[in-house]
């Protein structure tokens, strides 16, 4: 079945957005790139920090309530129609809940070819990438390394940990199926 | 029929996006809020600069390619899925294509509870908050001030000539229906 | 004496630094925009919430330490030093301490022809730019509003309340002096 | 002598604003971080894609003019006057003239102990990673990896090609000299 879906998840400074801005510069076709941040973002400010919406921890852990889940689950589904419409699009997550969001993503895109692509990167490299960026709540990196990866299947996985996003996204391309 | 989804149309630099963001404020619900913006920056690079995708003219004129229509059209059935899995949604939208933009959108959203608001700003005036946001090409709020209205019908107007984004907010909100 | 650098103060969201930018537009010679947050952002992360940097406060509140007044003192210091080697120069500034903040200005500013700017916005006016704006901590702007002119002297005051940036540059430049 | 002012040296993408605020973090006193993208950001719009200012070139060169060439004078004037005020500052920069820009920096910073690093990184990984970041002109990367050091003198080099930002940041923190 044609690739109609790459979905990316891994922690917080492992790259994902970079490497989803290389796959549409490697990949031939137009992919559009979608993140959990663009949800995020598209949020009202009230639910940005707040136990019913999404909470960043002093320490870098991230808590999410029941507005969030609500809206993020038709987020879900919205992106899902996009692609039945016919887009090709690149998703950046961050599996919070491991296998059970998975779970979330993997119903909603029933029928359509799909490429889960884990993105590893060791906690400290991460951690100190997260420093040099200077935009990110400090710990997150280090506290979701490991956590979004728990029981989650993939279907191909990258490290960023010493590979360079470019290579990564080369890596992931020769997996994208189509059959013309 | 409860309203579902708020479309603002208007021209760069009209004051889409405080209204939207003063929007989230002001209503009850949370309401996402998402832009002709958002799709754009998920665009690949290749197309924010060429003719299949968007082009920018160094007088202000946008120019949009067929790979961009499909993509768009994808995008627009996506946000009417959100809509339709439950999310409230502000769509903030340059109709460059007037009447035939709306038409667009109207069938996408069928079905949907749909408040249509034309977000009106006197072009010099306009021009003048893209020299202040100092991040637009110049020339396009002049150009596109009356362009995107052409033929689109309103269910309300606004003026951010003279009223601030979130009194016009507040004369939206008023036009919300919601039969709880 | 030829104006040198023009010092606008004002609270957060009376449209500083989109007058700034107006500015820029609007006068014949080259002007450097440089403002407080410029400094702010140059701040290491630490200070950048800390008691001995600066604080933003959950009512809007900002509270600044004194390893902030230092390295602040440096800075204009320095902006000063770059209009004595030739630049002109738009500062755009927030006086938390009134009177106080001008004279540590004026001091460093001796011997140049400066241009005091008095940006004024009603408090209420200023919080819904603040909501419309989204990138701010909510409260700075009415918190801001009347504190930051106290005991201030001004060559020319503007009122951004109903008067657009582009109108206030233009007021402002008509009394920038250049004998040539 | 005190190490007053860190001058990182190198192209596009090589990674020197992460090393900056890296050495904000790993540094025990508060360091300023102002770079030469501070000093554009500063520019009037029209000087920002002119002859006369700065002109991007669509393969990645950079041409400068006279009136950049001015206010740049003065930036870097000031720079000095705010070590010489006590601050500690890391300037990031891109020596475009190579060892002509680095007289340029050496002049004006006469009497303060410098620290001038050399950021190396192979232009074929730079021009990947300006691809992942997808905020930069393509070009410039590759265009500058190694022009930038032409006749260049360092104090210590890092070559960011395979090492991360920290750990760059360490390296160049173990050669600031405090008598202290």
């Amino acid at each position: 079945m044609t690739t109609q879906v790459i979905v990316l998840n891994g922690g917080s400074s492992s790259g994902k957005s970079g490497i989803a801005r290389c796959l549409q510069q490697v990949l031939p076709d137009p992919w559009l790139s979608l993140s959990v941040d663009t949800f995020v973002d598209a949020l009202p400010r009230a639910l940005k920090s707040s136990d019913a919406g999404i909470d960043f921890g002093t320490d870098g852990e991230v808590v999410v309530g029941p507005e969030f889940r609500e809206l993020e689950a038709a987020w879900i589904e919205g992106v899902a129609a996009m692609a039945r419409a016919g887009a090709r699009i690149v998703v950046d997550e961050v599996f919070l809940g491991g296998a059970a969001s998975q779970e979330r993503w993997r119903k909603a895109l029933t029928g359509l070819g799909v490429l889960w692509v884990g993105v590893r990167c060791e906690g400290a490299v991460a951690a100190g990438r997260e420093i040099a960026r200077g935009d990110r709540v400090p710990g997150m990196a280090a506290a979701q390394a490991d956590l979004v990866h728990q029981g989650v299947r993939y279907d191909v996985e990258v490290d960023s940990t010493r590979v360079e996003s470019i290579e990564c996204a080369r890596t992931i391309a020769t997996r994208v199926a189509d059959p013309r």
